[in-house]
């Protein structure tokens, strides 16, 4: 087997065999393979793309290329993905619910990337929460109080990574074949036995059409099925920022107050609802999602949600009490308003452009070595359908910087008629 | 302008301007565009193709990238090129006949790689030729004498070069686009006006149909036309060695038999009197290829064409001893007989063959940096169609070496029906 006869076959639009897929993954990992023949690949898959039997096997290659976490002693673990947002603060909101039921969470995130958030980059914006624990620990933590977030600090689908780092500076990078073998070798390395994912769709997500993202779910769901990993995929819509907040303490603020019933976005309710119905599904909790949905409500109503949380940041050294008094969070120097310049509906909160100006601002990283500020990021008070009138305050942009602040301000996110 | 979004284009099957194009030979010439990213276009372009605007820019964007010869002292110089075959020393034959009807023949030629042999590794079998000129020396040669063959010494289109490289370790050599802008590059930094192509078509070329062979001709005059050097093809069979010698000095004996009148093989009649014929319309010497061709077969049979190759050689520095009496040659240690099995006609002489086996006898290379042996190779005495008796010579093997000689014997080149 050689990578030229491999290249030449992609090239020519023929299916791959299990063994060249393994080769090539191997080989590249290794090194052997140089960056500039995978990129040949890498180019002939974009274009000529792969059939569902292909990406499985990429998608196994790539899980078994460094660490696979063994979770089998904690039962059937069913993890939750999303395929990222602007202001998505659902893992957090939804895990301590699904734990509270008494469902295992044992689930390692990343940090994030770009225009949108990572989980491990919010949790550790409480004071204390420690992410990086051993394995042993992680399921130690799950064993006791039934659920556990952490970093990733295994050496997870390292093909993955190269080939991701690769396919970013070649323009490959929104190919769907190579997106669901991404996500989901992952998972598969990340001790998944079931998962669900929610496919995040519009101007603020990497699915921009309802068309590629039926596309990337009916994909991840064969991969899922072909590799024996049940898998769900729910589509949500990221044209608007998810919920109020974005910015990582702001998003811990509002997970923390919708877990204390304080209040309850429409949009949330929905995801929260769907992916969470669809969890207790697969954990055979429910027969049905309906039923799932009720309880997923239910044990925010009842204050069991919350109290795991609080278990959750104990368990892992952070210090609570920042999130039963939410105050306690330092707070950005610069607290501007959105003012509105005119009486009308709200037709549009820009997802897009509220990620890219919170990274701008501090929130995320344009690089992987950058450190990110927890407190900078917007809070609405609005979302697309609300009524304003002209001088209305529809939300606060949180900058420690005036310049920034001010730059931030005079671009238009929200776009009312 | 980024890299990037060049790709992006190419990938999405868009028209790249000449503005990118420029900017990728350029930026890939000198470092700044990774191998990786040049790789990743190059499969773009191979897969989605280009358009003749795009390979014109393409041609002169590359034939720019290094040295260009400048000729315009010379008047207008008239460049012939083959794609390459096997046995073809057309070059040897045809260039001294068209310098002794007055046309100035300046002439770079390059070394042969894989099965196809190079002019350059013919000549340098006279002893003492001299193909390493300066370009001032090369120059007055033509003045003096109206034609010089030298080789490549100047840094003719690196950008081809280093991209000719990736390809063939990605798997993109045979696209038709990509090598008639390597071609048509070259060409043109070698400072030709009008060129006369020779696509070689059959199993010992690179153009295996005569459909491809037909789309790389109406590539490569368009891109003349366009780049304004006014091209023509012409298509030849390439199943069969050209002639009846294949290898190095075996070539070059053959040709000077030719240009002395001793005989004229059927092929090499019609190329030469095809290409010829087009030559001599292109400088305005006839105004018909007829016309051309019986003054080209007229120069043979007055001598006038050898006289022209004896000045040729003794001008650069060549023992033309060895031309008067091509006995002088030194011969390979082992000339084997090829024994006819059967009675019958051929109906086969494997071209693609025949040049591996010169090849693995020695006189080609496999890589850039082998040497060669000039004496061995194959004399054939029959040609296809021709009939045969059983154990009747149908031809010799030459070989330096007992064992390789007895391998090559026992190969099937020739097949008999």
């Amino acid at each position: 087997m050689n990578i030229q006869e491999i290249i030449a076959k992609k090239r020519d639009k023929k299916e791959l065999s299990k063994e060249e897929i393994d080769y090539f993954v191997r080989e590249y990992t290794n090194g052997s393979i140089t960056d500039y023949q995978a990129s040949a690949l890498v180019m002939a898959i974009y274009i000529n793309g792969m059939n569902d039997m292909e990406i499985t096997n990429l998608t196994l290659a790539m899980a078994h290329s460094g660490d696979i976490l063994d979770l089998s002693e904690l039962g059937e673990i069913i993890d939750k993905h999303s395929t990222g947002g602007v202001g998505d603060k659902i893992t957090l909101i939804l895990m301590p619910i699904i734990a509270s039921l008494g469902i295992p969470v044992a689930k390692m995130s990343g940090r994030g990337l770009g225009f949108t958030g990572g989980t491990i980059d919010k949790l550790e914006s409480i004071p204390g929460y420690n992410t990086n624990i051993t394995t042993e620990k992680f399921i130690e933590n799950v064993k006791n109080i039934g659920i556990s977030l952490m970093g990733q600090t295994l050496n997870l689908a390292p093909a993955d990574k190269k080939l991701y780092a690769l396919r970013d500076v070649i323009s490959c990078v929104d190919s769907i074949p190579l997106i669901a073998s991404s996500i989901m070798s992952k998972k598969i390395a990340a001790g998944a036995n079931k998962i669900v994912i929610d496919v995040t769709c519009g101007s603020g997500a990497f699915m921009k059409t309802r068309e590629d993202a039926e596309k990337l779910a009916q994909i991840m769901t064969s991969i899922g099925n072909l590799a024996n990993k049940e898998t769900v995929c729910v589509i949500t819509n990221m044209d608007e920022p998810v919920g109020y907040a974005v910015g990582n303490t702001l998003e811990v603020i509002e997970a923390v107050d919708i877990l204390k019933n304080k209040y309850m976005p429409e949009d949330i309710k929905n995801i929260i609802e769907e992916l969470g119905g669809n969890m207790l599904v697969l954990a055979k909790k429910v027969n049905n999602i309906e039923d799932g949905k009720k309880l997923i409500i239910e044990n925010i109503k009842n204050g069991k949600a919350y109290s795991k949380l609080l278990e959750l940041v104990k368990n892992q050294g952070g210090d609570f009490s920042y999130i039963e008094d939410t105050n306690k969070f330092e707070k950005a120097k610069f607290i501007c308003p959105i003012i509105s310049k005119q009486n009308g509906k709200i037709t549009r909160i820009d997802a897009l452009k509220v990620g890219e100006l919170s990274c701008y601002l501090g929130a995320g990283r344009q690089k992987k070595e950058d450190s990110i500020n927890p407190k900078v990021g917007f809070i609405f008070n609005k979302k697309v359908g609300d009524i304003v009138e002209k001088d209305e305050v529809i939300g606060y942009v949180h900058a420690d910087d005036e310049d920034k602040a001010k730059y931030v301000l005079e671009q238009d996110v929200v776009e009312t008629k």
